[in-house]
């Protein structure tokens, strides 16, 4: 019996026939990424039912030597989730891993396994008069355990913070099959380093995340979506400023479009509608929300900043949804950028973040560097403005082949992207993570201080390399920058 | 020349006359903390001008083996910025770094050097129309570097959340001289793992704290400050759910105080005044804000406030602070406990947490535990109840001698209590850290699977074990606990 045999065949005894599997039709769907990028093999797919079962197994693979890629909904953007082509590691999925263990109302914090889906979190949540403030797009697929690994964002960062915000309690099975458990929440608890912060976003490769107790908030009563007519990005700032000063916390969602991505919207979905009579450069997309208690005066709210933005000229036009269809109709402009832009032709996309401050700047310098560096591809940057996080897309010239042109010049243009956000201190990950995707280009231009820290902590709690290899770290011990080595 | 010569006379050519003194009138103020529980001697006292040569120190006394003890206002309550009796430690001041590096009004963030103190940080912000929303008792001194490395709390946490919500950005010296530096502020950054919160409340034993970026949040233009008689702990309790249901983000601070503690300050302080008729079992101090924005509607909100309360049953009488003079009254009251216990006779002091919803019964049940296993004793608990933590003081027998019953029976009451907080699944440090006076009983009853993450993580980014050695880890390497076993 070869060592993977015997590894094998001591899984299955562990985990039973649901827990193990090697069956191709079982186990290839999991093997390609979301987008369809990478495309790996596995040893097998293991799919524990408890932490008990994950400890036992992954004390196993240490035995054995057997890595483990963690996976939760399989819907990562960065191929984070994916094994390699070695056809070595061991697929773990944390799907069967689906309960809520604990629901305190008064506290409003909910304990659930890694697998929980966050569509049903929402469904969960909103049965109780509660919400669970974070939504992306793959929410009927993407599970705690996989928000967590990844530190997840989406559209509500602005006024409730990324995933890490929401984490009030974390369980994780570490490297050597030990269980860190800190899933009561304690609002203060100075007893030494934060571990779970170091889990938090760490993409599997320090541990796997579990369960976690989750912080909710009170479900929204009523909400004001504005959609604005912009002459500038530069506008769209200043408009973010007031918004923050005057409707504060109210202010849960602040996106941009740019003309171009509502022209793609309107021309590929059948059913989109320009809220505006006349076409404007770019696009405010603007969310304020109540909770009961505030409900009353957020009509009123809305109406005050449109005026005072009007009053300021910060806006050319602008229009309050009148209904909860319409409120929808506003958001799915924005939302199918992404399907829209992929109809047009090949293009190389760049989730990326400066200091809130500068991103109108960014934006307003970047395009026209990155289109004047390669003659007829265009620069189109839209999204999270008040996260200063936007989707910086650049769409190829007319006539390049897909498939082709992404792996030429594409290549190229992400690298000039990732040159030009590193030179305005930002970052070339705001969101999606690093993955397989962005692993070289995180060596390439991270701190290397920084980088070094991250390998130090890597080997001191995986010694083995064991857990998601191949991910987010570089492959080999990253060099320590020479003393005094400055960021 | 010896080895500890050589060092200095390098020390003092990097430093200069006024980074480098010996002298024992400048050295010894600082080498006793500020409750005078611990006392300790210093090769020299160095004090930096810049990260530069923050740098550079560290980088000397690596090739030397000289340990440091980093100090910031020396107002800690756990020795941790205190050194060891042995003589070889260099004492780091970071009080000479102490400028504003970057104020963005826009963005409310703050860059500042780690000796910027607390008090002058207050000042700063409001003179722009902000405020800093973290204080305590030692704010005249404490400083932002001590802050962070203590994560520190205070009696803001409830809305605001402890000194680690409050950093954006981080700088500092790690233990081979490097320089890590996250400064500069970005909403959204997923590039791998989040390294600055490792930093945070590591108490100077990862690296040395140089300087962060801190948000800051609008003034406050109103505020109502309440004083309510209750006639048991857990209608607090009730009361605080009340207030977070009414109230929201208006809540600012929610304080318990027994019977014993207001009679105590009364005896004490000659200017102190019982706001209401009556005596009352229990007490809570709370704080309503509101900023410009909302300071119309709060008189009303605080009145709606306590009729509910009445209407519930929940309270026996209660007082709104009719002026600013009236409300730093009541504040007073909450904040004169400490001292007036202390004139009482002597006492063991504890800082606790357990899950917010169980605190009103742990006290509940708490206090006549400990007055049965040591009679003559008597339990007090009061603070953050809204944070889930207390001071939990047990003053000793009448007729006990100072410094003597604490270093007998005392010991023994601190015992008894760290084990009760810890079968209650709460922390034995809320917010003061473990420095020195906590670290046995942290290696006695922490989780052994989160000390041996934490020991894997300073050995892997203090190899040396320079930094601040003797405080919060374990003197020597823990053991990892045996694979799989559970928190």
């Amino acid at each position: 019996m070869s060592e993977h045999d015997t590894f094998l065949a001591q899984a299955h005894d562990l985990l039973g026939e649901r827990g193990l599997t090697q069956d191709p039709e079982l186990v290839t769907p999991w093997l390609t990424d979301w987008r369809g990028r990478f495309t790996g093999r596995a040893l097998a797919l293991a799919s524990p039912a408890s932490t008990e079962e994950v400890a036992a197994l992954v004390r196993l693979c240490a035995t054995h030597g057997v890595p483990i890629v963690p996976q939760g909904g399989n819907s990562g953007m960065s191929g984070g989730a994916t094994p390699d082509e070695s056809g070595t590691t061991l697929l773990l999925s944390l799907r069967r891993m689906n309960k809520v263990r604990r629901f305190n109302l008064a506290a409003r914090e909910i304990t659930c396994d890694a697998g929980y889906v966050l569509q049903t979190l929402h469904e969960t949540a909103a049965a109780e008069g509660l919400r669970f403030p974070l939504t992306l797009g793959g929410k009927g697929s993407a599970t705690v355990g996989g928000l967590i690994s990844t530190n997840a964002g989406g559209s509500q960062v602005l006024r409730h913070g990324s995933m890490r915000a929401q984490v009030l309690g974390l369980e994780a099975v570490l490297a050597d099959g030990s269980i860190f458990n800190s899933l009561e929440h304690l609002k203060k608890d100075n007893r030494g380093f934060d571990l779970k912060q170091v889990l938090i976003g760490s993409e599997g490769t320090l541990g796997i995340v579990t369960a976690a107790t989750l912080r909710l908030v009170p479900a929204i009563a009523e909400r004001a979506v504005l959609w604005i007519g912009l002459a500038h990005i530069r506008d769209a700032r200043r408009l973010l400023l007031q918004a923050e000063e005057m409707a504060a916390d109210a202010l849960e969602a602040f996106e941009v479009l740019p003309k171009h991505s509502l022209e793609a919207v309107l021309a590929y979905s059948p059913n989109a509608r320009a809220p505006l009579g006349h076409a404007h450069e770019w696009h405010a997309l603007i969310e304020l929300v109540a909770d009961r208690a505030a409900a009353e005066r957020l009509p009123a709210l809305a109406q005050e900043l449109l005026e005072s933005a009007f009053e300021q000229g910060l806006v050319e036009d602008a229009a309050i949804a009148q209904n909860e269809a319409q409120a929808e109709a506003f958001w799915a402009l924005r939302e199918e950028i992404s399907p829209a832009e992929r109809a047009i032709g090949p293009a190389m996309q760049h989730d990326i973040s400066v200091p809130v401050a500068r991103m109108a700047n960014f934006v307003a310098e970047a395009v026209p560097e990155v289109e004047r560096a390669f003659p007829g591809t265009r620069g189109i940057a839209f999204g999270h403005l008040g996260d200063g996080n936007v989707h910086f897309h650049v769409l190829a010239p007319e006539g390049a082949r897909r498939g082709e042109w992404e792996a030429g010049e594409g290549k190229q243009v992400s690298a000039f992207v990732h040159d030009l956000v590193t030179s305005w201190h930002g970052s070339i990950s705001a969101e999606h993570g690093i993955g397989q995707l962005k692993r070289d280009e995180l060596v390439r231009l991270g701190d290397p201080v920084q980088l070094a820290m991250m390998q130090r902590i890597k080997q001191a709690l995986d010694p083995q390399g064991l857990l998601n290899p191949g991910k987010l770290m570089p492959p080999s011990p990253h060099k320590l920058a020479p003393p005094g080595a400055t960021a």
